[in-house]
């Protein structure tokens, strides 16, 4: 009989309403798992290092039917993109020392009977973590939704909110590589200075300080806006459909502001008709295909420093829950990681 | 000195707020206009036949931007489109007789000063009046809206709203060859009979009976709605989006429920983000240049009786301003089409 280990484990108490508390989770430290698999298991058994906070989980801990993603089980483990070690292998593609990143559980160890779904890490001359975003899910969500779904021309014009996020950094530097004019938005003034002085956004301003969207968007943008990266949705996403151009494309990424309660309608939608807009979802798994090309591209911008990249870290597993809610309220500056393990 | 004529015109007195009415419209009848054109035009001068109401006409009663459509001249006849028969011509591309739809003004006879923007009619086994509707822009607007914008495949579930005004007639029909399942909204019972019985419709409701727009859809569409034909905006658009299904794509023709008032904000974007939707606004104008494709396909659909087209028909140019208000309470049964004269 193997060897049991602890396992600590991030629970979700019970479905949330409304803005998610750290309450809403419990670190469960009483769980032990074995670090061999089970005979004949087709899974693997990793190890899990770095674990992303991503805007989109909220969903998840809702009760919602099947669709876009699945309800966390309210006494299990929060489960989310990380990076983990594969300690125990029942799958050809992997071997134990692996290094991969997919989804995983918020725990120190995790059995993932589904390891088709694990990207295998073939690059590890640049940081693990980095596979939680700008090479993982949000990297993958910028390119998708910047060049697939938006189709940017030089010089157009674009505007990203949550624009210090892990998506929004990369989209204002994507479309600065594409030679486009970019303005962000963002809700502290660090992250504007950041966005500014780290990311190269042409202009960036503090959303909490302008009492009129409209206004603000129109001093940035006299002539108007092609492309939106839609992260936040709601009065922002209204005072952008007032400031686009014919033909605009908005890339519908997320929308933050909706995701904790229904938040504000959108009054202007005719717009979409009088512009001829085009704002289309998208689903970044869809796309994943994409992934070795995606790589191809960003990894020597990242080597060579012409891509900035910040992450906020937490250390930890039991710094999770606090990591997580703070995306809500827009506490993390850059990309929010949890380190469970450094190797 | 050519003979003047008396020339009859519908004028509007000024910008309107909220719905229009009657009184906002004057009939002139004190206007004389000559029968020949000034010396060195390169316009034509026309005798206009059928005018056609259209929803969008309404935003050109608001002083506005240029920008989709430029405001009416308060003071000047009501400008929209319509049949004419050119009396006199400076322009090599028409001669006396040709009958023209296009761009024309809501008098008795009008000097068309771009005649490159009319479209000379060279089926004329077909009723002139269609060219206001299943051959003019309407039709255009259902054929680039239902086949460019929402590339329907056999089986899919497609929701028309506005179902049996000009355009939404005819998606109901196109979806229909193209073995979709196809379901309209109208706002009376003779209209709900007409899509089921004249169009074809496989199902139709009231939506003024429905005290729960998402619960009829649900009801219609149990498993969701692939292709949603949007004619109105507003609550019912946010109902549909409630119901459309993964990868799902909205044509975004028209927000008669957004004309005359900003109305009810939609709160439910967000479905676009969660089911890869794609909510797409075209300006007609811009996808003229499909009109002779799309004249190949419908004219021997007409004449062999597989498309029907119903108008509704208002007998002289006094009775344009009834005409056309009545299309935001809904009084029309079809392409509202006013008749000044028949040849």
């Amino acid at each position: 009989m193997a060897e049991q280990v602890n396992n600590k484990q991030i629970v979700l108490k019970d479905y949330v309403n409304g803005f998610p508390k750290e309450s809403d989770m419990l670190l469960k430290a009483s769980n032990t798992i074995s670090l061999k698999l089970p005979h004949g298991s087709n899974g693997v058994l990793v190890k899990n290092l770095y674990l992303s906070c991503d805007p989109y989980m909220r969903t998840r801990m809702n009760k919602i039917d099947p669709g876009y993603v699945t309800s966390f089980t309210p006494g299990s483990p929060i489960i989310g993109y990380g990076v983990a070690k594969v300690l125990d292998s029942g799958h050809s593609n992997f071997k134990n020392g692996d290094f991969v990143w997919g989804i995983t559980g918020w725990e120190e160890y995790s059995i993932i009977n589904d390891p088709e779904n694990l990207f295998k890490i073939e690059h590890t001359d640049v940081p693990l973590s980095y596979y939680t975003g700008i090479l993982g899910m949000p990297g993958m969500t910028a390119y998708v939704g910047f060049y697939e779904i938006c189709a940017p021309k030089k010089g157009e014009y674009v505007f990203v909110s949550a624009a210090s996020g892990a998506v929004g950094q990369l989209v204002g530097q994507f479309a600065k590589l594409s030679g486009c004019y970019v303005v962000g938005s963002a809700g502290t003034q660090e992250k504007v200075d950041l966005l500014k002085n780290k990311f190269g956004f042409d202009e960036a301003f503090n959303y909490k300080e302008e009492k009129d969207l409209n206004a603000a968007l129109k001093r940035y943008f006299p002539d108007g806006i092609d492309i939106y990266f839609e992260n936040v949705g709601g009065a922002m996403l209204e005072a952008v459909l007032s400031n686009m151009r014919v033909n605009g494309r908005i890339a519908a990424c997320g929308m933050i502001s909706q995701y904790n309660d229904q938040g504000d309608g959108v009054h202007n939608l005719f717009h979409i008709v009088t512009k001829s807009l085009r704002m289309q979802g998208f689903i970044v798994f869809h796309h994943y295909h994409l992934y070795p090309k995606y790589l191809d591209m960003v990894i020597p911008l990242i080597k060579d420093g012409t891509i900035s990249y910040i992450e906020d870290i937490a250390e930890g597993l039991e710094s999770a829950p606090t990591a997580l809610v703070g995306l809500f309220s827009g506490k993390n500056v850059g990309k929010q990681v949890v380190v469970v393990a450094r190797e």
